[in-house]
């Protein structure tokens, strides 16, 4: 006989962590399914304003309700959780309102528009004993973390550049720049793997299209030590590139997302110090200077692995790995970006108060 | 308030064509979610023999239905097409059945073990007036497509090979050789460009594992014309390579489906004959005689279209691109090429039915 | 009989331009070789102050002569011209010798380590008669030509922006930057391709190594239009990287001088401006907006037709396609952007003299 | 004062090798300029019945004589050395009179058009006790150096295949087939590498233009032990594919002679027996089992270490690299392969006597 499986039978419901997000557009399907297939959260239910996108819920997921007002999420007794998926300017706003609804969020990234909200966000969640924590997706992949442990272990030695490109073509949207929709993943990369924080900044950039935000930009953080960090997004590349060029004093890394297989590669360094001709003749033939390396990396999607942490932060009242001063300190980095990028690339300075990075961040050198 | 919609609220179930799906193992869940998002058809149940399987289903799918024993599909009166995604040596028995109980059936690739249940299963479907589809998923994908339009618009001129290596890491299986596994693809998607049958087949390859089938071998298919087919397939492959060759005295093509964004390469042809040393030492050199063009392709899901098209088949009784007769005929070409292997790479020639190419393939030149 | 042709046999010598070479390090063989080449010139003798290198010479060129004493060139009366390959610090003092004794001059890039010594050495040739060529090599490469072509066929629309990476392991040098040797490349293409003139340079980098200077850095021009372009170079990168972007409003490049046989494609541009989100999900998830194209591009060695062009304008009295003026440019971009470097990336402004663009310098849109 | 110096000036001319070249065509001139380079060779003349490239060698080594006359080669006392690149048709005569004349031998590959022939110069050149070497010229790069040691040292296990591709548009030749073109440099670089002989060879191949040769080709090695070499080799491809998989169940590699900077990867094997159903959509999913591992390789042109081997075998009486045999070896297998094509694919047994393996062919598994 062919039977039908009450609603996610076999599991106790009452320890499960209820889930309900608020915005199904493009990334909010995402964690619909991976919350859906966590089996310590249940996801309950989902809101947004437009019908068809509820409609497109109801048919995916039969069994997770839907709504069309926020209050209902925040009403519901059976969430405990709210991921908050809208567009960047409602972030604060609804995570504001979840945390005072005693819920814990998982925001989207750029965590807020501006610091103050991002500091407010950490204030009012550390007061309230909630987890807060930031969508800093590429902190939960293989390469990432492949990345941040050979730097802890100092693999690499002393750094001396990080430079990423990621552009492709893109939609020119009305209120989101290139940097907030771009920067934003390798700036939270950078974030997760160095945890170390810019003491200056300066952006450049171009909004070709009237009235239209910034669509192709290039910044620059500058640190206490004499490493570079530089960035290029763009929205009007013809090819998508996906590029972390890292370099230290004993290795280098590659770290490419496009390539299908072998996504971090390490490179014995091969700097060479003198005035050495025939080296030099070398160098311009040749192509590098010692072995390659590619390590095998996990093949899990992030946002299962990080769903599974989220959950797991609530269950066991632990702190993120993207919290919520990560999402701040990004938050701070792109706001000081576009002001430089008004000041036609002004470098501006940054102080950081110490209430930003209370959370554990690594520091290169030490223990993962 | 958070509503939950009633299963399938607003479809008229009566007019969805019910679907059933047989085999829940690695390809089975894609044709789950697949035919759950085909508005014209229902997802009516998943049969499979592994409780763990049933159970990922109900997770997913709470809506859908689940069963260990194939009966319940067969006597399902909402069930109106049954989908095969088993392994290899049930398809047969388990099509045959649908089919007596008048389903239309979906089979996984290869169709059958041997063309005699090849012809069988076409007949009996043809004798019943159901539609038979054998899931040949690339024939479906826009790369396939373009490529067949550009040979049937004889932009490629007259066809002087086919060369496909698909080689990767894979599992040895017990009763699966790497023909059937891997070649099964190259095949189908030569069967749907070119519509020539080959008039000999030879196989060479080798069975490294004691007990286990043959996980690298080289299969040639000889036709009427110059033209020359070889396939290359292998498991034990450190990389994965998907490419496909193909020499026209117009233009060539390379379809590459590793590539993230140019899958389907055109290529001036530059063939020269002659003595020419100063062009000989022109293309030792060089890499190539004319211009390159890489067409947009369509970025659809190949399965989702094709279910759609397999729905759109049964509703509007027509022949599916992709019918019993060219898994049949595929099918044909798989077992001659084992009997080849088994004589050492003699090459064995194949006379074909009138029957097996009833449907309308197209042929070169002729128009799409 | 074997037998020994007399030196440069069948050719009028007298018709000949006679060659000198000075420096015979990395760049100064492949002067030699290729001038040796030419059949409307004679090489007639190499200076270099190592006596090894003369060796070298004495190896592969029998019948050219050496000398350690530059002044040696100046005097021989069969030395019409002289390429000068030393470190860029003499450029300038040799160059300048040459064209006080008559002689044309050919000089590695970048031209002067000053802009008023190029403009010197610009306005002593214009003086005297003689050509003035300036070795920006990539100018000469049918991937640059045709570039240029397009961007003045007007192929490309109106131009978004330009963006070079060219990095790669090098050795530290005494008194070069990494600006001077690598970004100079690009310069030196964009002033042939683009022929616009930056109203603005901005620079960044650092020297990692004591007493070194500056290995890693990124520049930035800024324009009358809204076109930006943008360098990055640097020595300490793992993996050699030779790409640039143009994108333009009608269609885009990107020119991989690693690629061995499509270094040039161009897209078809495929902006899009609105708030679809469909558009927006199937960019997210898509490459590319349209077709790409690769034309077949010449395989000429550039320094084969370089120094043949060198030749022709000494003949024949014409303004070489990269003469003094363009090296003065690039010289003068070079020179504002290590000021912008020293000030901490601050954007200095350049006035350009009429005389810097008395050539003929391409304008977009114009015929080329 | 400029000096000239007088040709080779510095070197004893009596204790060099004194080498004499056949044939200026495509290879002629790499195997004269690098022969002028070796310090313990002199270049003396070269011999070509076109008058043209006569002129050609004039001008880029006016030291080196020339003659219309082979037998000019043959009496010239300070000739001790002839290397022959002519079209192979001629090898074996002018092979055979170099050594009868008592000159030392250097012939292109492949080495004869009969094993018949090969035997005759191998035993012609031990009773003269004369040097005989093919030019196998990928013996001598570092790529193929390193991966014999990595058989040889058994780092790759049990072999389980050999699988090579080398197409690229080519010139149809009047009197040579693709065999004979580009699978000589596949065959002599197994031999090289593996030291093993086929037991059986079977080809199969199209000349799709009347009167010319075959131009697409799959040649098929079986050996005592179940590893399976396998080429494939086509002059109408419209891409330049230079790969060789070799699979082993401990390591497996991949020799990408295309790739600029990465030619040897080393995988690790990552075979896996068994049902286990996760596994295998692992496999599915992911592309490899372990780490990618790319050795640096030396940069050394391979023409340069092999002429000087040459010039150094002559000097000391040792066996060269690349011998006669080696030679003759490949010769058989592509005369045996030539026989299977015209027989359809049949594969055909070779018996090899002693004599053909008399040279120190390593076995994998012994020391190098």
């Amino acid at each position: 006989m062919i039977r039908h499986f009450s609603v996610a039978a076999g599991a106790d419901r009452r320890s499960q962590v209820g889930i309900g997000v608020v915005g199904y557009g493009y990334w909010g399907p995402n964690l619909v399914r991976n919350f859906a297939e966590q089996p310590d959260a249940r996801m309950v239910a989902v809101c947004d304003a437009r019908t068809e996108r509820l409609n497109s819920v109801a048919i995916r997921h039969p069994s997770v309700g839907v709504t069309d007002d926020f209050q209902d999420l925040l009403n519901a007794p059976d969430i405990d959780a709210i991921a908050v998926a809208t567009p960047s300017k409602s972030h604060y706003s609804l995570a504001r309102q979840a945390l005072l609804a005693g819920k814990h969020v998982l925001v989207e990234k750029p965590m807020t528009q501006t610091s103050e909200q991002a500091e407010e966000l950490v204030e009012l969640a550390d007061r309230r004993g909630l987890v807060l924590m930031v969508d800093h997706t590429f902190a939960y992949t293989g390469s990432v973390q492949k990345i941040r442990e050979l730097v802890n272990n100092n693999e690499l030695g002393r750094l001396y550049y990080w430079d990423s490109v990621r552009v492709n073509l893109g939609l020119f949207q009305q209120d989101v720049s290139v940097l907030d929709d771009l920067a934003v993943h390798d700036l939270s990369i950078m974030d997760h793997v160095l945890g170390m924080l810019p003491e200056a900044v300066a952006a450049t950039g171009v909004a070709h299209v009237p009235g239209r935000p910034v669509n192709t930009a290039y910044l620059t953080c500058y640190f206490a030590t004499d490493m570079l960090a530089h960035f290029h997004v763009n929205w009007l590349s013809p090819v998508k590139v996906r590029r972390t060029l890292i370099g230290g004093d004993r290795r280098m890394v590659v770290y490419d997302d496009n390539e299908p297989s072998e996504k971090v590669k390490v490179y014995d360094s091969g700097i060479t110090v003198g005035e050495d001709e025939d080296r030099r003749i070398e160098l311009k033939i040749g192509y590098r200077a010692g072995d390659v390396w590619a390590p095998k990396l996990p093949l899990d999607e992030a946002l299962n692995v990080e769903t599974a942490h989220f959950v797991e932060c609530i269950r066991e009242s632990k702190v993120p790995r993207t919290d919520g001063r990560a999402g701040w300190r990004v938050v701070r980095i792109l706001e000081t970006a576009a002001r430089s990028l008004a000041e036609h690339g002004r470098p501006i300075e940054i102080s950081w108060s110490p209430a930003v990075t209370k959370s554990d961040v690594a520091t290169p050198g030490s223990a993962a």
